[in-house]
């Protein structure tokens, strides 16, 4: 590994990772995920463990507007595991910074007292024009999103159900659960363009934007008929005879990115994404938080977006 | 906490953490600290849990000669955790960092399946002399130790035996497991008198040693008598009648460290760390890895050093 990137000099097996940075701006993110919350070894493999638990990571820098540069992983298990499985797990987590130019440089292995654990860091660079914090929207703000809302609750309906019928009909939407792809690229076009806001979809479309609206003290308008969701979950919807608002509005772990922005900001970052095919969408506008934080649904209805998704014990 | 630190750009509260840097080397660990492995919280309360997880990435920076710069903690609770508790946990994580001026930066919540668990991320600087790895031993060197050996195993004997008035006649030694304070000063002063090879002593002080010994090729010998031990823990081993030898050689989390280096550089450091009021023992020497990898205990008789301590699940 550390061949293969000359910036790190001391890389996994050592108390700390040694990089060289050439000067600037620093971001880093942390997060964990445990089995039996954010994932379960009987739907997802180790190798997809690995992929998810860096992608969470690499996400977090995309919704900045950054450049990640290089993960650990602390990895904390109550059973035993063989090399193996080890391999298999840093496997799919290597794969997944692999994917995005960003090295392994540490890692550590102990033990938990329940289940597997992931801990992950990610290192980045921001944007040459800066960070897009939560923090900046504005009222009158147009509201985007990246690619569709939905796939991965979607996708863990179909594993949920351990109907191989329905996996192998709907392979994209499984995928989207178990493989999420951050929004690096569009994340750089979306800081570039002067948005003012940005977070990932990690949480939920509903729950993410109420972040948005709460850093940024605003309400917002959603307008459910422009929120894009995609073929695979429309068909699965109408052949399993569920209703799709709540995976597209509260369902979590798209790895999409919510983002608020002037009507010319918007524009250009329309068009940049375009050339790179990468879908954006204009859901709603951002507007004075007495005016309320809801999503009009198709018969006209108004939902509070906070009815959505989950706070941990909040 | 961004007001206090100029080079903290975006803080706790977004997807990641921005902070200025003003380039060269960066160094960066994560560690996990889990309640039923690390820690127990009928003997810890929730600032000292705060404390330690922080110590614990601290230390790793300490260990490479770094300076530690900024940090940020993920928590996972299975059971609902109040305001009061959570600023309990992360008042003690903040104290820790800020008694060496180090940051937070960032960090989240999440939900776990089972008890309390911290992921700790510490980014430092290295000395600039460089970072001691644990891979750079050289056959002949001496081997060095701050402070003494065993007091965290102690203190954690007295804890388990939930002995109030033992707990009160050493208050030090529970102190030494509860609040360690990690060698930052005393890891500047090995990387700059250029030791050849450095750990921190969380999983013992055999068990780092052999550490040493497998990045660098090399046997040891360890002297029994040589060993510093706390006039504290022969007290209690005394009084207890227990054998201090599993604590002061097998015991972990001292967060002391374990150095090697040249006999020219020991004297440098003795003499550094001295003036700082550190301590400072010659505790063996490194050998030929055909030689063996053993403590000579004070009735001549020698122990394989490997038999001490655990590799989790190895």
């Amino acid at each position: 590994m550390t061949e293969s990137y000359p910036g790190i000099k001391i890389s996994i097996g050592d108390d700390a990772a040694l990089f060289h940075f050439s000067g600037g701006d620093v971001l880093l993110t942390t997060d964990c995920v445990f089995e039996g919350v954010h994932f379960n070894l009987d739907t997802h493999s180790l190798s997809d463990v690995g992929w998810k638990a860096a992608a969470c990571g690499v996400s977090d820098i995309a919704a900045m507007g950054g450049q990640p540069l290089c993960g650990l992983m602390s990895l904390a298990y109550s059973n035993p595991m063989g090399e193996k499985e080890i391999r298999s797990l840093f496997g799919g987590f290597i794969e997944m910074l692999e994917s995005c130019n960003c090295a392994l440089i540490g890692g550590d292995v102990s033990r938990s007292r329940s289940g597997l654990s992931l801990a992950v860091t990610v290192a980045g660079v921001p944007h040459i024009k800066g960070s897009v914090s939560r923090s900046g929207a504005e009222a009158g703000d147009l509201i985007g999103l990246t690619g569709h809302a939905g796939d991965s609750a979607a996708g863990l309906y179909i594993l949920s159900k351990k109907d191989e019928k329905l996996r192998g009909r709907f392979p994209e939407l499984v995928e989207a659960h178990l493989r999420p792809n951050p929004r690096i690229e569009a994340g750089g076009i979306i800081a570039s363009a002067g948005a003012n806001a940005m977070e990932d979809t990690s949480d939920g479309l509903a729950r993410d934007l109420l972040h948005i609206c709460e850093e940024s003290n605003l309400g917002c308008i959603l307008e459910e008929r422009l929120i894009p969701a995609s073929e695979n979950l429309i068909s699965l919807a109408e052949l399993e005879g569920e209703d799709p608002f709540e995976w597209i509005v509260g369902g979590g772990e798209d790895f999409e990115l919510i983002f608020t922005s002037s009507e010319n900001a918007f524009e250009e970052i329309s068009r940049c994404c375009s050339e790179r095919g990468i879908p954006v969408t204009m859901i709603g506008r951002m507007v004075p938080a007495c005016e309320g934080r809801f999503i009009i649904r198709k018969d006209g209805s108004r939902v509070n977006i906070e009815s959505f998704g989950y706070e941990h014990f909040a």
